[in-house]
């Protein structure tokens, strides 16, 4: 049985994971807004690492009314655009569709479920640098692995499956059973790296080189794991150490949130920084110095809406 | 008997209040630097919101070794000079001299009180815009008001009399017998305000209007004055709303850490922020998000200097 898939939000993360699930030959239908009319003409075109590839015939829509109902709906949307979540999916659910959200932060899930209460939801992260560089045009230049882990509804048939297709689409997935500990320690990265380069102006390489930030860098991250283990995260002590390597490994680069903020774009400051803390909050801890980088964020995007 | 003074650093504060003491009649020796030749030749002028006034004969030195001794020195220097201030107060002491440091931040005093055991010295906080324009020009705003406060030494005496100098020469001054609160209750205003408009890019009255902004300055002044109140200083539960209605007061305007930092001159980061850091952590209390906004500050600097 093949599953079909729907890709809401078809920018660098939809239109690449789309993308080489479409190439291995699953049914793949992609929601677009402005990309339309464009990638309904030409397609979707993908630069990747690991070989180009264009998709000349794609199943694109300009609504979801318009959209089948699917097995799998990939949402690859900003968190910003959560509110409108439950009226996109609504026309893309049968009663076993798994709504998989590709998206940075935490309780996204939990929102969700409680305006959608029987569906099945699964949260994952992507570790990749990929864009959009134009209308149809996605730019993939490092990695690509994916993390799956349910949050709620009986399809862990279903979610073997969607690991097994992108597998065999030539993507990297590790299914978890931990959601709670896959969104901390992803927010253990997230929080640092997206709140600093907007704040101090910086790429990721520059703030893990000059001990001053790079200092307050392991704050920051010692704050997230101290908080995530208050919420029941499980995070080994060597995990922050593994989180520096791997950025001073990693090609320099600007995260999501500095990308939005450059482009004016409203940054996801909510699911980022205002849920974790206030999740942490509830369980009596204090995330200070996120706290201190939450309210510069939105004191700064303020000011950019307003210039 | 008139008291004579030397100014160390005639720049916007030192040329204000030493300006203002000459023009009373007092005894006033000016140390300068790049401005000597200028200030010799053609005087001090001084822009007043109180009126204007020109010291068309000033005494002036370019070294500390030709100037008199004096009975106070008032040092205005920025304290990142500090590490020079031996050497250059060396030859303006007699037995009984005071030295009074107009500084901003912590420690200054001890600091020098350590090198120079056997010297007088009173802490001062300016409550003071004024600004160098010029050569030989000062430009002075808004504001004027001088608070002195014992360090060390036997010079209650003279202390009074440098008061009742000021008072003559229409400068506002009160005395009060602990620096420790003086030093702390500045730093409830200046740890925030001049980190933040750095670290923001935005004035006072910026910071101050936007909510998050705000919520941020006042997080950090209750936790300047937590720490302070940790270390001895008294400071009342209504110091903070006091704070903040002053500043919507004022005409907005940027700090001297910000004129410091757009200017590229080095910004008073250890005085303001290290040292109230440390001598709080010595009492047991971290001041986290004012090290955080340290670490930002230490941060700019370096690649500001860097560019």
């Amino acid at each position: 049985m093949f599953l079909t898939y729907a890709i809401v939000g078809t920018g660098g993360i939809g239109g690449y994971y789309g993308g080489c699930l479409a190439k291995a030959g699953h049914p793949v239908h992609f929601l677009l807004h402005s990309d339309y009319e464009y990638v309904l003409k030409n397609g979707l075109k993908i630069d990747s690492v690991n070989g180009d590839f264009h998709l000349k015939n794609v199943s694109a829509y300009k609504n979801s009314q318009d959209m089948p109902k699917c097995d799998v709906v990939l949402v690859c949307l900003k968190t910003i655009q959560n509110h409108i979540l439950p009226s996109i999916l609504k026309p893309l659910l049968h009663e076993k569709t798994v709504v998989v959200l590709v998206q940075n932060g935490m309780g996204m899930e939990q929102e969700l479920s409680e305006q959608l209460p029987s569906t099945s939801i699964v949260g994952a992260t992507a570790f990749i640098c990929t864009t959009k560089v134009g209308p149809g045009h996605i730019h993939h230049a490092e990695y690509g692995a994916l993390t799956l882990a349910k949050h709620c509804g009986d399809c862990d048939e279903i979610v073997r499956q969607i690991a097994s297709d992108f597998e065999n689409a030539s993507v990297n997935v590790s299914v978890f059973d931990d959601l709670n500990s896959v969104r901390w320690k992803k927010l253990v990265w997230n929080i640092p790296y997206n709140g600093l380069t907007v704040v101090l102006n910086a790429a990721t390489d520059t703030l893990t080189n000059n001990p001053d930030s790079r200092k307050l860098v392991i704050d920051l991250m010692n704050e997230v794991v101290s908080a995530g283990r208050t919420c029941g995260a499980k995070i080994s002590d060597s995990f922050i150490d593994k989180m520096i390597t791997m950025t001073e490994n990693m090609t320099p680069y600007s995260p999501s949130m500095k990308l939005d903020y450059d482009a004016r774009r409203p940054m996801e400051i909510q699911t980022m920084f205002t849920n974790p803390i206030s999740i942490a909050k509830a369980q009596g801890f204090e995330m200070r110095k996120t706290e201190m980088l939450e309210q510069q964020l939105r004191f700064l995007e303020k000011v950019a809406k307003s210039i």
